[in-house]
């Protein structure tokens, strides 16, 4: 495969967050950027080309690859068929659209590990939930619809059979006994080399299920990390991928790791190499998808991750609480991400405290959190 | 001072590398970035708003204070009386007009060293050098133009009074006897609270006196370091500037410090802050000029930084060897400045190794320096 060179032009479709630092994090190697999304997108104005579209347009796609070396995504709901039709006239995509196409159906991505002999929870598929007859199973039981889950969306727990199911195709998988949800980011470069990330352990807020804080690197032994790293290389080489992917994983009681789910792209869990590793997820993709050496993911002081979200009882033109006295804290690094609307729950930017020890940085991350509040003008009533 | 929030506007006089790392290293801060410059302005792609034009015309000056909550530049060669003009007119500006009214003209750097006791070689103005009369002066002498000088442009060493002295209005240094030439960056918040960083170590190369590495920390003992610290502060407090500011000392072989000259920008011995220090200068200096906390300046691991300069023997179309070979090596970060064209001891980009020791890193950066090259795809001959 050839190497892209400077100023070769990458493609991303999407401009969300997770574009925005990919540009702002590997402008660096100095490559140029074209971006595929709508006009308030945070990744706009970083890009040196600009398409205004929507990410399931397949004109607007072949716009984007018409002006691109090559592409990538940092978002997997987009359009597959598109994206396999540009692929097969010759346009250079990483991860390849079969590896989208997997990873956008749980039950692929189930399939795929059972098939690869990849430790992951027992499960069933079934297309029509609603008219399921549930009477043989065992509860409490995780509905996942296959297609279009995000962030704790498409995601229900069924604690009896007189709980209702979400009418569309899913998975059902047994319930884990979780101890600790652990993430790995693994990125595979188009030889064929892989470089992990350190294993961190992820805590979601039961709010709204969306991952609310990373700790890196995860309190857990030896063994454990080793295994940890293995299964999630493991899980991109079965998918024969080619960037960087974020894995996570369950740790449950007993000492088993068990594969929960992979996304194609830089991740939440991720963002904490920014200033902990000495490369982080983000020029890392850029290294693997340009043909490039993959750069070195070691750890150089522990971390702590926690996402802002928009507050839940207001909405509108964005307001910060807490800004200049969390900027006031010795290793705290704010990412904002440019979005003009807060919303409840929206993922409006993230933090990461460094410290000397993982402790310290827990304790300063806790009293960031306290203090740091991103919400919008208009308050509203609990009833939204 | 009013604190400036996101998303408010920063204007940044100037598109260079400077300008573009300013942007993609502080971004995350949430702020837009209005730059002004020439179409190929480096920093030109991650600007919100971008206006083409000189920094020398008032107009374009104007329409960049039009769209700017405040106004900062990346240079000091440009138009200071527009400056203090829109400075007048309530336009906000650091480090202000004044404080680059001294910086640009070397004898007034000078006079306000003198003034406030900071230690720096002794001097002599002269306004036409063509006509003075050497014969009672002692040799050699150390010639900088007070205004224009960059790069090592603007600086002659006469030997003895045959030498002919450039016809500039100038400062005539004497000769130091240098042992090390030292850099602290140092940033002052607009509540006069000042954070200087580790002091580092240039080397200039002969060839074309432009800093060709920095190494950090320095190899000085900490009384030293101390010392130096103290002086390149007490620059930046004479000055009352708000910024970062880049403060340029002579270690003598007496172990006196000595103030050469300070820029009023983020600056070359400083870049290597992006991957060794918990913040880096560019951050540093949005901070301080928004209002802003200053950032923990601690070192984190020792690293070394190499300038890239176009290939002395071509130019046009930039061509690089040894970039797969160079990103290769554990701890190289690499920078392009995304210019098109490749020109002699044109900077077109810089790299930092960091490494758990400086050994190591000063190691790997000599042999990286071998194997990257960045030049033209026309070759010259000698002559150019």
């Amino acid at each position: 495969m050839p190497v892209l060179y400077p100023p070769g032009t990458i493609g991303i479709i999407g401009g969300g967050q997770l574009g925005r630092m990919m540009i702002y994090r590997s402008k660096k190697l100095g490559f140029r950027f074209a971006v595929l999304d709508s006009e308030d997108a945070p990744a706009k104005s970083l890009s040196d080309i600009f398409i205004n579209g929507s990410l399931k347009d397949p004109d607007a796609l072949e716009k984007l690859a018409g002006v691109s070396d090559i592409m990538t995504y940092e978002i997997e709901h987009i359009n597959i068929d598109a994206l396999g039709n540009l692929e097969s006239r010759g346009y250079r995509m990483y991860p390849c659209a079969s590896v989208l196409g997997i990873i956008q159906d749980k039950g692929f991505q189930k399939e795929l590990f059972v098939k690869k002999g990849i430790p992951t929870s027992s499960y069933f598929t079934c297309d029509k939930p609603e008219s399921f007859d549930f009477s043989a199973n065992k509860f409490p039981l995780v509905q996942k619809t296959r297609r279009g889950g995000y962030d704790g969306r498409g995601v229900r727990v069924l604690k009896n059979k007189e709980d209702a199911p979400m009418n569309s195709p899913s998975i059902f998988e047994e319930m884990i006994d979780i101890n600790k949800e652990l993430a790995v980011m693994v990125a595979r470069a188009q030889d064929g080399s892989v470089a992990a990330f350190p294993v961190t352990e992820m805590a979601f807020n039961p709010d709204h299920n969306i991952c609310d804080t990373v700790i890196a690197p995860a309190r857990i032994d030896e063994k454990t990390a080793s295994c940890a790293h293995e299964i999630a290389i493991s899980v991109v080489e079965a998918l024969d991928g080619v960037g960087i992917f974020g894995v996570e994983l369950f740790l449950d009681n007993h000492g088993n790791i068990l594969v929960n789910e992979v996304a194609p792209r830089p991740h939440n869990s991720g963002h904490y190499t920014m200033e902990a590793c000495v490369t982080c997820q983000f020029e890392q993709h850029i290294r693997s998808i340009a043909g490039l050496p993959l750069g070195d993911t070691s750890l150089i002081r522990p971390a702590v991750m926690l996402n802002i979200l928009g507050q839940k009882q207001s909405r509108g033109k964005m307001l910060i609480e807490g800004f200049e006295k969390a900027l006031n804290v010795p290793g705290l690094s704010l990412h904002l991400y440019g979005k003009i609307e807060s919303r409840p729950y929206r993922k409006m930017g993230h933090f990461t405290v460094t410290s000397g020890t993982l402790n310290e940085a827990i304790e300063k991350s806790e009293y960031i959190r306290n203090l740091l509040k991103i919400g919008g003008e208009n308050t509203e009533g609990d009833s939204k």
